[in-house]
């Protein structure tokens, strides 16, 4: 089963496109601490307690790097108990053979996917790779932060950048793409969003930045459907009550569904 | 003391401008297998037969990601017991919060400095991120694998890209630029590399890919002199006498300063 199809069979067990994104802050990165010895059980106690919501789980490796092998399975098993898929948010760009050490790792830790920035432009290879081990790859197409700007507007091979990240995806057969969800706040317009479509095709999109009242989500899940994962972090994960939230977020995606 | 200035240190102590990077396999990926439950001895093993001819190790985050937090802690203590600086390549992208997640663990574990791709387009707030903790950031600015000459040869604000991440290098006082050796089999031009001096000025490279007889390497040492880490990988670590092929290394290197 492909991780599109693990994709879907999760969306419809739970009849939810919500995803929650870990991000477990280090010291002094944000008001509320996590403190470091209790990192494993914020990540399981999380779980828990937004599994009745969610379709997916997505750890950033970046604040998960002090957690053990085990430590880490110990998530992925918990995220899959709960009929969840689980991505690992690493953005690898490298060659090829360092790319697929991480996958080696991702896949042994028990991911269903992870995600890739086409900075090093071999994305044919690393979705070869990652096929190879059964992960999806899910690659950078429109981020949303500020400085994005810039490097989407580049032109490769006479297109925009973001066009032709999109092209490399379909000719990759990479299972989906990141973008941003349009918003009067950062630079994505629904025009790209469309384009994206039109040349990577029907393609599963990570789509972080949803907002509590939805608008942004609106735009790309018209577009993409039960396609989209719908990511939403730290609005969950450090809210007073994170299953509450959970909750509320399911069901206004579900509204627009 | 900035990394530059370590660095500095260090090539004087070691007489060496020889990098060693550490990628150890993972099971399948070359002929000669590293054992998943020796990978730390196999690293530790390496730092002590090289140390007499390096001045830095580059461990590759992406093959030590089952190495706990202490583990990785006995790395870098071992290299600079050995008076070399630790580099950890870990081509980090992301937006900034999570880039200091990343930067928060390098520290954490004691490395010196870490790699940066610039896709995400935030080289200034990384750099000043990296700073803040004590770390230098090294820039991709010319992969040499095949597959970045369309990255590299992109337009993005009139200039080509490796001209932009250059000027952002310039102005974000990153410490470094990975640039790959120029060779025949690769796409990297001499030009190309006075080009970047040109605008960022003189900075450190970090430069893989150098061969046994050097001559790539020498175009790079001539502009960059003793600013110039050569890293080699694998020649050296799986060779059958790694402590000699060092020795041999530093001895052609230090024949190019």
């Amino acid at each position: 089963m492909n991780f599109t199809q693990k994709w879907h069979n999760a969306v419809h067990q739970k009849n939810s496109i919500l995803c929650i994104g870990l991000d477990p802050a280090e010291p002094g990165q944000r008001k509320q601490d996590i403190i470091a010895a209790s990192k494993l059980d914020w990540c399981l106690n999380i779980i828990e307690q937004i599994a009745p919501y969610a379709a997916a789980v997505k750890p950033n490796r970046k604040y998960i790097k002090d957690l053990s092998r085990d430590q880490v399975k110990q998530i992925t098993y918990a995220i899959h108990k709960h009929h969840m898929v689980a991505i690992i948010d690493s953005k690898i760009t490298d060659i090829g053979e360092t790319n697929d050490a991480a996958l080696f790792h991702a896949q042994q830790e028990g991911f269903d996917a992870i995600t890739f920035a086409p900075f090093a432009g071999n994305m044919n290879e690393a979705a070869a790779q990652a096929h190879a081990r059964q992960l999806g790859l899910i690659a950078l197409v429109l981020m949303s932060n500020p400085e994005f700007e810039v490097i989407k507007n580049a032109t490769i091979n006479g297109m925009k950048a973001y066009e032709f990240f999109a092209t490399q995806v379909k000719d990759s057969n990479a299972e989906g793409m990141v973008i941003g969800a349009p918003s009067s706040k950062n630079h994505i317009t629904q025009d790209e969003i469309r384009r994206v479509r039109e040349i990577a095709g029907d393609k599963i999109i990570l789509m972080p930045g949803v907002g509590a009242q939805g608008g942004e989500a609106k735009e790309i899940v018209e577009i993409f459907g039960d396609k989209t994962i719908a990511n939403v972090g730290r609005a969950i994960t450090y809210a007073q009550d994170p299953r509450e939230e959970a909750r509320k977020y399911k069901e206004m995606l579900n509204n627009i569904r």
